[in-house]
């Protein structure tokens, strides 16, 4: 099914705001949703609209929240997004990243305090949009072990790194340190299927191909395996020092999951911002950067495979085939925004 | 075996400065060539002298080449290395980041036409022994293809993240995009055995368990596969963007191998160093660093499992355990540097 982009945005900023947001801000979520959705990350599109509003309503998320800047230098930024809707404080962090970043080279902006942020990439593509290069890291609640672990202590944290080209559209690399993300494991289950091994462990760090033994429908029994095991593991520590850790943040363990409402999340960020031209000529840059994605696109094949792809061009086509379809949508979360906007008094007409 | 670390560094640096190579400079690459014998990284430490020599000799290597700083912003830094020793280049350019850091909060140091650099954890450790987070990244030549490619397009380029920790050492994650190294590979070969699925592939792009469909011992007719599959491309892909794109310098199939001794390579780093008394308090970090680390450590362990560790402690424990011994080597490596003191007229006495 697809919908009309416009009303269910619309739709989403009448939710938002009926909560106590800012039209400005529930703007901001509403776009990072629908980018989701356009290029295929139900997972991060507006599924994610009903829990969203629950926390908002439960006061884990502050929907009015300001992000405060609690330091500064030239070059980096330490800020404190005060418990708002992580794709506000993203967006925020990253502007104050590309700021520093336009008058002296880099800018580096870190911020605690925040919540679940959607797609990660939607934030690095706010860099290349400006002709820089942007990197994004998030943390998140644990999900993984460490290597020989059997208890989770580590989020399968998101890494975006994105770069303006003078292709068709800036190659933005989008992914999580676990091999699989727990919605595909979930997936599996739901098919009464197994899984292949290096998905996930069980509750005693076993590898398994068991998806009940990862998660029995209720809760999480076990842990995400690590992309590339101790790699995996490795990358997710460092990248929790240089978000919960550096910001002054929650970490690990500490860390609550967004479904648990009892407690506020404490995420963190982390945003690099590039600024191309103060390195080298601007025009030059994307023409290496469409260089490098010739020396890809155009290698030799393995049998059967008809085209070898950049790190987001598969989404992004995605998204560029759906523009006039408008935005697809699963049954069960058309039904779910049904009752959302009933539960709320907000017209959806979508 | 183990040799006297002060007398293998004496004859590394004389080997070096008889071809050409300043005191200082020589002084330079023979200590990380020491760090990662000690450490246990063989595969870096003086294995590598003979080879990085004849490459000197083949004016591949430029051994009294000067760091050239070609550009600069308050915290950018764009350098060119003239081919001079990666271990020299690298060095010189995290002492820039490190320098831009103090002053401005954060600084980003890219340099081009360097040589293979060692390991990059020395130069990440160089940031946390400043107290700030370094991470470096390395480009290399093109060992691994696109997901669905047959053809070497892209490095297996190292990764390097390292922060201060008020535990005994700072915390140095230190790895390679490919799922294993080549070296494993061919060892590998040299034991008759298969190898598991997911460490290479042949040179139809097919995985494979034979070492000898990926390197028949002269040349490398397959290749190495990305850590995660299409993880590991991407985040290889990105960091040829930080290095060998942003740098100016060489990237993907541009890059000759460093055993072909027709061409120079145009090898490119990326620093980072992040000052972290400009983003909180130093000690404050470092119990965070050491409370992260305490999490990890005590978490619960799969069945058989004695200990959790953390990036690069293994390592750090290896050298620690080395210090009173000297410098591990094996014979062959011994041998080669003694031939290598006869071809050069310097004294091998360890």
């Amino acid at each position: 099914m697809f919908v009309n982009v416009d009303k269910v945005s619309q739709f989403a900023i009448a939710c938002l705001t009926k909560c106590g947001m800012s039209a400005e801000d529930a703007d901001i979520v509403a776009q990072t949703l629908i980018v989701a959705d356009q290029k295929g990350i139900h997972s991060h599109g507006f599924m994610r609209l009903p829990v969203y509003i629950q926390r908002i309503k439960k006061n884990m998320i502050v929907p009015d929240a300001q992000v405060e800047t609690v330091r500064e230098t030239e070059s980096t930024v330490v800020a404190d997004g005060h418990y708002g809707a992580g794709q506000v404080v993203g967006y925020r962090t990253m502007a104050m990243a590309i700021d520093k970043a336009r008058h002296h080279g880099a800018g580096v902006a870190v911020v605690k305090n925040s919540n679940h942020f959607g797609i990660a990439g939607h934030f690095a593509q706010m860099a290349a949009d400006q002709n820089m290069i942007g990197v994004v890291i998030s943390n998140v609640e644990p999900l993984m072990p460490a290597v020989g672990g059997a208890e989770k202590v580590i989020g399968n944290n998101p890494i975006a790194i994105a770069a303006p080209s003078s292709g068709e559209t800036p190659v933005i690399l989008d992914m999580a340190l676990s091999h699989v993300p727990l919605g595909k494991i979930l997936f599996t289950k739901s098919q009464g299927k197994d899984m292949p091994e290096g998905w996930g462990l069980d509750k005693n760090g076993a590898m398994t191909t068991d998806p009940a033994q990862v998660h029995d429908g209720e809760s999480m029994l076990g842990s995400l395996f690590p992309t590339g095991g101790a790699k995996g593991f490795g990358l997710a520590l460092m990248t929790e020092v240089l978000t919960g850790v550096l910001s002054g943040g929650e970490f690990s363990k500490q860390i609550a999951s967004m479904y648990a409402m009892e407690e506020r999340q404490s995420i963190s960020h982390f945003m690099l911002a590039l600024d191309i031209a103060q390195f080298m000529d601007i025009t030059e840059f994307k023409q290496r950067m469409l260089l490098l994605a010739g020396l890809i696109k155009s290698s030799a094949r393995a049998e059967g495979v008809e085209e070898l792809f950049l790190p987001g061009e598969i989404e992004q086509r995605w998204a560029a085939d759906n523009l006039d379809k408008g935005l697809p949508m699963d049954q069960g979360i058309y039904d779910a925004l049904q009752a959302l906007g009933q539960e709320l008094g907000v017209e959806f007409n979508v």
